[in-house]
C-alpha cells in the first residue's frame, strides 16, 4: 500500500497536531496511540480500521465532526475509496 | 449583532472541543480565553478580531490549517464577510 503523507503544524509541551492526508489506497501502517487524541475530519470520508487481530470496520468522518479516544488504541487506517482523507489529529500532552 | 452559535462536541477531563458557526453579521462577543487552545477551521474565510482597545485587525482561516493560542487572550471575533464562519475551538484543560 502507498504511504499516509503527514505535516506536524503544532508541536508545544500541550499538543502536538498533525495533518493526515490518505491517498485512495494508501494506509497509515499499524501504530499505537502514546497519547490521548482529538480526530477533526477536514473533509467527509470512510476510512477502513484494521485492528491487531485483523479485524476490519468502517468508520464516517463528516468534515468538522471531532471525536476523542484515549491512549493505547492500536490499529491501521487504510484508505479504500476513491477521495482523499483529510483529517487533523491533536494529540493531548499533558 | 447576530450572536455566533456554538455547539460542545467533546467535553472530558482533559480538553473541550467547541464548533463555532459565525453567520455573516455575527460575532462572538467579547470573551478572554481561559485556557490555552487550538484553533482548527472547517471552511475558509476571514475573521474580524477586535481587541480590548477596539483595534481591528483581519485573520484569514483555511480550512484544516490549525494554529495555537495561550490563555488570556481578550477579543471579540466578527464576521464581516458574506459566508459562514466554521472553527473548531479545543481548550486544552490539563
Amino acid at each position: 500500500m502507498l504511504a499516509a503523507s503527514s505535516e506536524v503544524q503544532i508541536d508545544n509541551d500541550e499538543v502536538r497536531v498533525t495533518e493526515w492526508r490518505l491517498a485512495p489506497g494508501s494506509a497509515t501502517g499499524h501504530h499505537t496511540h502514546g497519547m490521548d487524541y482529538v480526530i477533526v475530519p477536514v473533509v467527509g470520508g470512510e476510512m477502513t480500521i484494521v485492528a491487531p487481530g485483523g479485524e476490519r470496520s468502517k468508520a464516517q468522518l463528516a468534515a468538522g465532526k471531532s471525536y476523542f479516544r484515549k491512549a493505547g488504541v492500536q490499529h491501521d487506517v487504510l484508505n479504500e475509496t476513491s477521495t482523499d482523507i483529510v483529517f487533523l489529529e491533536i494529540e493531548l500532552k499533558a
